[in-house]
């Protein structure tokens, strides 16, 4: 059996990122539904007529509210499928009811956008936008609105979804993270897995965001089917992981993290200087972590490091501001200052200027304060200084997970 | 004439970003070829063959080294020009050289890489990794390692993408960026220029990335036609936009408040409390920044505020942390202990807990020290933590720009 699959397209600002379409992509995997491909296109008839998905499977379109994406879509499902565009009532009402909770009449260019192709299925969710969708053969198209389609999507779209899935039979997959080890070291780790469908499910090993994901794919003739078959190899497979594997699918480092420490009712300070505020904004992305973080300093001068920290001037001369000493210094500084149980810094040369042949571009040191100890790792990262920024909070984060 | 049009298509790693795609775009882009679509699909030869452009167009496609994406790519190529599968040698001799440096011999496995579609051209820049293009009537094909695509990119896709904005017509296309204000003054503002094609220029208003975007794109016979047009269209759209557009293209408000620090010999220390280092972090994304960026806090708790910023308790106690006196403080606090000329305080309620009636979720204030005085502006944003998170330290670079 195949699975039901799928393709999300958004259209409109295509130098931009597609936050919103990884979302739709993420709550279609969970319902069952196999996502072959996400894209970003242009708002140009010919560009979407040639995104959408081919037979037998669902396309879910994400319009922007700006410019013409709306016009285009419409223009372009009506052709596809051969219908005609026609007034939905139904649309009307929620887009006069939409203006009429701002106190403010429909605007007449706003009519249009209650223009859908005969046959097309309106779906209004208790709060937020409406969204539509759309049935021709096999072919199922779903247009939710770029912004604000949250509600759309948990109260019609995952249904919808599901109903597909039991169908057409299902896929679901899982991403296992893993930190603080190479793809390479993986592969061999989990050589009998790979390329072994008939092993229950498909494994693989990616590289993606700086780190080095396991992928899992089971299929299944129902949702449960897909979802025992994946409990199983998935138990195996993080076994073979061990402590490497952090987290799954949308587990960040940051979040699991944040959650031991709320656990054993631990708070943390960090000490930056090369990565500048990411380690805390990343840090301070999870929500509920005003209750564990208690504080930051961005040292990137070294009056700043003797000033927040006090870094004697001693290890600065003799070590200089990238050198173990120093972060371990600069470790002590924050944990004593802050007075929490926890202190991790961080001193590197980010590049792409500032590097020696002794520290090179990429040579950072993470020090961690813990329990009244304090310790260092030196790390040598490749990449630009974007990259260096992420890998030196990568495993400043990986050290205090594993030491916790 | 209608322009050179392309797709891009990165193969594997569903569920994570695609800059790499963004980048190859942005380079077509700057060459005088229209990016149509950008798309991420899954390592699935129905998926990927569903996904390359249609006759008249250029598909660049971005294959990672792990799994099975390299052959995925040889396979629907070699099918969709109705080519064999050969052993190139000048791609044999080019992995042999790589292996070489490393002081290894080719892998068996890594020979299936020099197995390409006949007629093929191997591109194999001075450094870096072999990539190869492939031709079939008005159809083009392109593909490149997703890591280290950079140097066959500059050597070797971008005269190959620009010959053929010569053969087949260009288009390029400009981004202006604007803060501070919103989508629909800027339409109201640009409303003579909105759908007037014949105006030399397609000129559009679309909300991307937390801020809002004033797309422009001129076709020509040439990249230099276009360049001419959009030149022309240019220079009015940005007098229309005045102060409110902050820079162009890849131009981050980052980068352009970091140029004007150090056009005037200025540093800047920051004071974060919501954005818990948002603002540091994008500061210190700016290579060079070293030079004005002196310090920064992340002031998540009420003692922070006090024993790092000198926060009176008694601002606190009457006001709270989330208000304009102790934003006020704040920025006064940094930039007297930090000695630095230009203090940014940031302090409010990024959610999703935490707001009162008076004070809801979104409610932020800045504060901004500068030449001796001290201001502070009062906003409430919409959204969820991160967005909220964004549009602070986007509204706080922008108050800084516009004073500098």
């Amino acid at each position: 059996m195949t699975p039901a699959v799928a393709h999300v397209v958004t259209v409109g600002v295509l130098p931009g990122g597609d936050a919103e379409g990884a979302l739709v992509a993420a709550a279609l995997g969970a319902a069952g539904v196999r996502v072959l491909s996400r894209a970003l296109v242009e708002d140009d008839e010919a560009a979407l007529q040639h995104a959408l998905g081919p037979d037998d499977s669902l396309t879910v379109i994400l319009a922007g509210a700006g410019g013409s994406a709306g016009d285009v879509v419409r223009r372009v499902l009506a052709r596809a499928t051969g219908a005609r565009l026609v007034l939905h009532e139904r649309m009307l009402a929620a887009l006069e009811e939409r203006y009429r909770r701002v106190d403010r009449p429909l605007p007449r260019r706003a009519e249009r956008l209650a223009l859908l192709p005969q046959g097309a299925t309106v779906w209004v969710p208790a709060a937020g936008e409406p969204a539509w969708a759309l049935e021709s053969g096999a072919r199922a198209f779903v247009v939710l609105p770029r912004d604000g389609a949250g509600a759309a999507l948990e109260e019609h779209l995952v249904p919808f979804a599901r109903a597909r899935a039991a169908g057409h039979g299902a896929a679901l997959t899982r991403t296992l993270r893993t930190a603080g080890v190479g793809a390479a070291a993986l592969e061999e780790r989990l050589a009998e897995w790979l390329g072994q469908p008939d092993r229950g499910a498909e494994v693989s090993v990616v590289p993606a965001e700086g780190e080095v994901w396991v992928r899992l794919r089971a299929p299944g003739a129902s949702v449960e089917d897909a979802a025992q078959a994946l409990a199983a190899v998935e138990s195996a497979v993080a076994a073979a992981l061990g402590a490497d594997c952090y987290g799954r699918d949308a587990e960040t480092l940051e979040l699991v993290v944040g959650r031991r420490l709320l656990e054993r009712g631990l708070t943390l300070a960090v000490a930056e200087s090369c990565t500048g505020g990411l380690l805390g904004h990343r840090l301070t992305n999870v929500p509920g972590s005003s209750a564990y973080f208690e504080r930051g300093v961005l040292v990137y001068s070294n009056r700043a490091k003797q000033e927040l920290l006090g870094v004697p001037a001693e290890v600065l001369r003799a070590h200089g501001a990238v050198s173990a000493p120093c972060a371990e210094a600069m470790a002590r500084g924050i944990v004593e200052r802050a007075q929490s149980a926890c202190g991790l810094a961080i001193t590197g040369i980010a590049g792409p200027d500032g590097g020696t042949p002794a520290k090179p571009v990429g040579t950072v040191f993470v020090g961690l304060a813990l329990g009244g100890a304090v310790t260092s790792r030196h790390f040598r990262f490749a990449g630009d200084r974007a990259q260096v920024k992420w890998h030196s909070t990568q495993m400043a984060l990986d050290m205090l997970r594993r030491a916790l």
